[in-house]
């Protein structure tokens, strides 16, 4: 309370979820103040197959050439 | 109309999510009027590793030492 | 620890959401398991001019004649 | 900038979603002005046993027998 | 059966939210097949002090200066 | 692209959630890498009569009763 939903490509590991689970909290509790316990966060991982930007999904998006 | 959507644990069965769309409608339908046919019911199984309280994912919680 | 969202049009009572509330958590406990604190439900009024079915806002939707 | 969450049936191919992806990109800027880039859809798969309507759930609806 | 959830920024009008969801519906059925009324829409107005992008809300930017 | 929806009790103010909105972004850009302009940021207000937990809403809760 507050409760945070975050969407982010797959492909993040747990211990990277755990230490921006950690981060984020912290920042709420920083902010607004409250306990730590107070604070909800889910993520969900979406397939670069399901996020469209410009109409393109980025499955399908060429990354730019160097140089 | 209403819409629900449920963010559970996974590891729930399909008989489990069905006697729950169940109640849930009956509960909707009981407090607020109309027909089964309106309340929608979306669920999302999240991961422990998904799900943090307090900064910590759930699936890191330590279970507490029974007495 | 479900978490519902419930999205119904705007006009509802606080003592009907305290209604609802109380019988959402009732169903979950009673199917899943667990303590009514667990359950944390979030309700969003939503404008009949903010849901459309059919490619039509509900806020231009004609009721039908009666017979 | 708007952002799209669009809940459908799990099934698409990512030919259909990228096709999807696009036709609702393009009513987007056709409606509200603006560039494709502004725009950001992001879909989600859901299961036939993870929505029910009417208090079912879509994954054990007996199909209407054809006339 | 999809069901679009669309954040958008606050202040357009009903008309135009009408227009959006009629461009929107066609969008899926000619994409998705099936029915019109099989498409629910939900229009969400987002304030720009709710919304942020590069950690600065939306309601602060400076817009830029012409040339 | 996280994108976070961050849902909290209404009554904080665009100062208090622009600062939210920087720390929120820092602690993503630290944890994940890349840069503060893929980071957006949604609020949602949720009044207290429309957040209930254990069943029932905050509105209605009775505050502790101090020693």
């Amino acid at each position: 309370m507050p409760t945070l939903h975050v969407e982010l490509f797959e492909g993040r590991t747990p211990e990277t979820k755990a230490a921006l689970a950690d981060a984020l909290t912290r920042a709420c509790v920083s902010v607004l103040g409250g306990t730590p316990d107070a604070v909800d966060i889910i993520f969900r991982d979406v397939a670069r197959h399901d996020w469209a930007t410009g109409g393109v999904l980025w499955s399908t998006k060429t990354p730019p050439t160097p140089g």
